[in-house]
């Protein structure tokens, strides 16, 4: 596995005075550069055509605007473009360049506030972080459908379904035999560091990381599913599922890894997956590691249940419970947070 | 370039209560990994055997203690391993493992308020960050040796200094040109992102990177040395130095790159180089870009000043003032923060 944390742009950061020039534009660059996000958009879009043309539209979190622009030219007659950072700026900027002042109207705004005359016909918006919820915008999207958006009208993508599959983790070991290593380096033991390392690698936070398929230990469950056009605050916050995995074969099993899919209306409905047998995204994969790994054969049954919910602290951030017993033994209860 | 921008763990951290397991074991991990950093206090302090023999040393920010082991494996009959953050319980484990608790007393204690009997005949410190300065331990280093060091004791290393050269960088201009490339891979023209996008790429912030041989438009200059056996706190939070360069040849010049090295005690002393000429540290090297990039032909002549000083907001930073003219032109100053 590639190790990578990275926190993502906080869209509805309250001091949006303070435009944080370096990592916006890195941010930006990474989101349109993510080929798999970008066109899974842009088809959905276009394959609704005749559900859009002439109709009003509402992009909540725009960012640089392309999804706004996307709509306009499927022939939406009016997109609002709701952003709350500086980068709005840029989104009226690439409004105008297109020749599209005419149909999209940039506000900068957090959607919650945002001054929008009537009912739209659409909602489309890019909401997903991390693990799916990790600094998400679905809330705003939710309150943007309950306000705005007509009985019946479509959201850009309607549903969201989280997976999970037990996983090997090669990394951990060799971060470990790291330790040992050292003395055949330097001529110091320090083999004595790595169960204090264990703890950290293998420790509470969520990470962010590309799982290899090698390393997935059974068929992965979709262990929940959240429909957009029907979810309430409530639904978003309290996501649980169960989850019973056969393992493959003969493995050391190190945790388990989260990833997310979301579908676009219309027919042959185009699907956005994090998955780790599709094409990599930027949001790869999240890791939830057991404390200790355990050896798992073919056929090994691993059962349990998984609750994602808002950190206590702060509700952008994301804690995730999960409760598993594997080969029958004894249920245990580890708790991750992102963002703490 | 390879990008990269990552905070290294403040090691003297007021609240190290709180233990941030992951970011410690992965920034130790990192410093123990970079061999060229590790051999070069190795070898130093071996290569210092008859004058470390039956001494004592003072490890000023002991980390995972191995400056200190290897101060013991080369005779020191005392060695205070001062570390003030909770790492320090893994120094003390490091110095049993390795049967050297007689030789090596691990403190628990920013080295300003550590109790340590009489004075010593040596200090050992690894206290160099990002562009030399960035959250530098230097200032504890001055205290130790003004409080506890023998007239004529030894410091490892003994002095610090810094380089700078102008640079080509084709990471700015791949970036940049992203946003054109937006029309043809998604149909939307985003050109008009691009002087936005060199702002925030080209902007006050310094970034951490390895700069390739072939990007170095002319023969570096050291700008600046420190003797760390007379050095004041006025002079470390004062470094400044000029510098001419004669460019090779036709180029774009997109900023200027600065690097250290340190050197040891001793005949034949160890230096320890963070140069792109030498092989890379997980120092890498340090960039402050133009606002623009300018042409530069063979013997274009860049002259100036550099000045590095901690941030006014928070010491541990860094804050970096270059005046500059290229070829003959105006002088222009810009002002670089890291941590800010």
């Amino acid at each position: 596995m590639a190790f990578s944390k990275k926190r993502r742009y906080d869209r509805t950061e309250q001091d949006n005075e303070y435009f944080q020039c370096y990592s916006d534009i890195t941010v930006h660059e990474e989101m349109l550069s993510d080929t798999v996000r970008t066109h899974a958009y842009r088809v959905a879009i276009a394959r609704n055509r005749n559900a859009l043309l002439g109709k009003t539209v509402l992009d909540v979190g725009a960012g640089t605007g392309i999804l706004s622009v996307f709509c306009a030219q499927a022939g939406a007659s009016k997109v609002y473009a709701v952003e709350a950072s500086a980068v709005s700026q840029l989104a009226r900027e690439v409004v105008k360049e297109n020749k599209l002042e005419g149909q999209v109207e940039v506000i900068n705004s957090p959607v919650e506030s945002a001054e929008i005359s009537g009912q739209v016909d659409a909602i489309v918006s890019e909401w997903m972080g991390y693990g799916l919820m990790y600094e998400s915008m679905l809330s705003s999207v939710l309150f943007a459908r309950d306000k705005w958006l007509k009985p019946g009208g479509l959201i850009f993508p309607y549903c969201a379904n989280m997976f999970i599959a037990p996983i090997n983790d090669t990394t951990v070991e060799s971060r470990l035999d790291f330790w040992s290593d050292v003395k055949d380096m330097y001529g110091v033991d320090m083999t004595c560091v790595q169960s204090f390392a264990k703890k950290c690698i293998m420790g509470n936070d969520l990470t962010v990381c590309s799982v290899y398929l090698e390393h997935i230990l059974s068929h992965p469950v979709n262990f929940a599913s959240l429909d957009l056009r029907s979810a309430t605050l409530d639904d978003i916050a309290n996501i649980t599922g169960s989850f019973t995995f056969c393992c493959y074969g003969s493995s050391l099993m190190h945790g388990f890894a989260i990833w997310f899919s979301v579908e676009f209306p219309g027919e042959n409905g185009i699907i956005l997956s994090t998955s780790p047998y599709g094409e990599e995204t930027h949001w790869k994969q999240t890791i939830l590691y057991l404390d200790e790994e355990v050896q798992v054969e073919q056929d090994t049954q691993v059962k349990g249940d998984i609750k994602m919910s808002p950190s206590e602290n702060n509700p952008r951030h994301l804690s995730v419970t999960i409760n598993y017993s594997i080969g029958g033994g004894i249920s245990r209860t580890k708790i991750f947070q992102m963002g703490n």
